[in-house]
């Protein structure tokens, strides 16, 4: 049995915990925090459970043990998943630690969205197994997982992590050159600045502009993404797409995005243009009823026929 | 029985057609070419059933007539579907026959996604009750319209329209200034420009870019758009999402976009990411499966709950 050390077993790393169990993983689990620590083996269990109950595990689920330390959690492990407040100093100071204890075949990987893996492992002698594995919220429901190393960063590393993804059932792609914001939340920025000056500039109410969305393109984004998109909207593909449409995207994506767009003000509209402030209740029931939601659309995509040119 | 003119019955026209069909309107076709206008029926019949086939219609199925000529298609109508050239003296033109043979009472909706409603209704006597109302292809398992009138457009026709559309199981929306691209095609090309910046860069292949909205952030945005995603990403809803990533967000969506972004070379770079240049005969069966598969996912979310706050 494999085994994966999950270091920091907030929401983020007990979903990290309840894939690799459901993968057949032996998963270890450490904490700074001694009573998140004791508490997290049943709430992951529990987790499995519920993820299982939508679909049977492939095999054997893995087991759940908290590690007494920082070394019992990194010994023998192919994978450390990090999971750690996203602030330099602190994430400098565990990968030090990490570093001088794990064996360097071990993967260190980071959870971080915010961090590039370059400003927190130079100095590492270990650096070239270093790297960000950036989930999406809730990752037990959303599969994608971004794989972005740094300069230095060996490239049979990356490609070992792609495979252990890959392994319990996540979907990695690997961002090739490090960016602020890697791939996906650079897509949803430039979404949310536009949705942003379209409500704030009174074209369209917040409740319509999401319809847009919902009943429109992301019908089609749940299982093509925008480029296989384009592909299908011109005779000759993406070429023809872009000669005939071109001039007209330009035009359409060209309005500057500024400090002008994003302030209190047009916060303030777009809040207001949605309701009213949920309560920290309310963001908790309907972030349940979301994730049941994602788990049924998965099944739903995961039963889907894929294309298959040959045979239609 | 309501009546719909449906005037131009290519793609769209037909679609259009279907769909006020499957909601049991009385459907009349015209069309310039004659050919197009006479083979028009029996390819919406099929749809009709082809659409019914997937879920029962809630009322009767309407009737598919051919009009004789454009007094006979406008006759007593409840609304014109206008979906002709995207050029503008073609449309000027259309609407000037159109607006004379028609009842006041009449709306005369375009499918234009190019043009807005000033451009081509300014001098017509019944130009209160011109808008656009335009349609994501293939209307028939993509229900979103967008409403846009000009600035002399009658706001009870906009509510007029918007009812009609609901009435035939359509998601209509309203644009309340009029911008080009309306709301859904600008989300679209800031989408689209980000997504070409960072696969011409180096960043990201278009297949892994095309994974990061297809099992990332287009699972939620099948079913919530990006302003309730937001919504969940913070304890204390939208303005504090705002407050919490306002800088972050600005950060990641304000690199410009200019014309070394929409040129030959990098369309050439997102083409070749993405693969060979697909046969005519390979888009249309792709686009097929496209179809059934939007088909089965529109199932699939007609099915799923709402979020009850008072239920749950």
């Amino acid at each position: 049995m494999a085994k994966v050390g999950i270091m920091g077993v907030g929401l983020i790393g007990r979903a990290w915990a309840a894939i690799f169990a459901r993968g057949g993983w032996d998963v270890w689990l450490w904490d700074n925090d001694e009573g998140v620590l004791a508490a997290a083996p049943d709430l992951i269990q529990a987790s499995v459970l519920e993820m299982t109950a939508q679909g049977p595990a492939d095999g054997p689920l893995g087991r759940i043990h908290a590690a007494t330390d920082l070394a019992d959690l990194v010994k023998d492990a192919e994978l450390i998943q990090e999971n750690g407040p996203e602030k330099l100093e602190i994430k400098r100071d565990l990968y030090e630690q990490l570093d001088a204890v794990a064996h360097r075949d071990t993967i260190l990987a980071s959870s971080s969205s915010a961090l590039i893996a370059s400003s927190f492992t130079e100095a590492l002698s270990g650096r070239e197994r270093c790297l960000i594995a950036h989930p999406v919220n809730p990752p037990h429901v959303v599969p994608i997982v971004e794989l972005c190393g740094a300069p230095w960063t060996d490239p049979t590393v990356v490609e070992r992590a792609r495979k252990i993804y890959e392994d319990v059932g996540q979907v990695p792609i690997e961002v090739k050159k490090e960016i602020d914001g890697f791939i996906l939340n650079r897509m949803q920025a430039v979404l949310l600045a536009e949705a942003f000056r379209l409500i704030a500039g009174g074209y369209v109410t917040a409740s319509d502009l999401d319809k847009t969305i919902k009943d429109g393109l992301g019908r089609r984004w749940a299982f093509m993404g925008p480029i296989e998109t384009i592909e299908l909207n011109a005779p000759g593909g993406i070429l023809d797409y872009c000669e005939r449409y071109g001039a007209m995207l330009h035009n359409l994506s060209s309005a500057a995005v500024d400090e002008t767009l994003w302030n209190t003000e047009n916060y303030k509209e777009v809040a207001g243009s949605w309701g009213e402030t949920p309560s920290a209740e309310y963001i908790a029931k309907k972030s349940a009823w979301r994730d049941e939601r994602l788990a049924a659309l998965g099944a739903h995509l995961n039963h889907s026929p894929d294309f298959e040119p040959q045979n239609e």
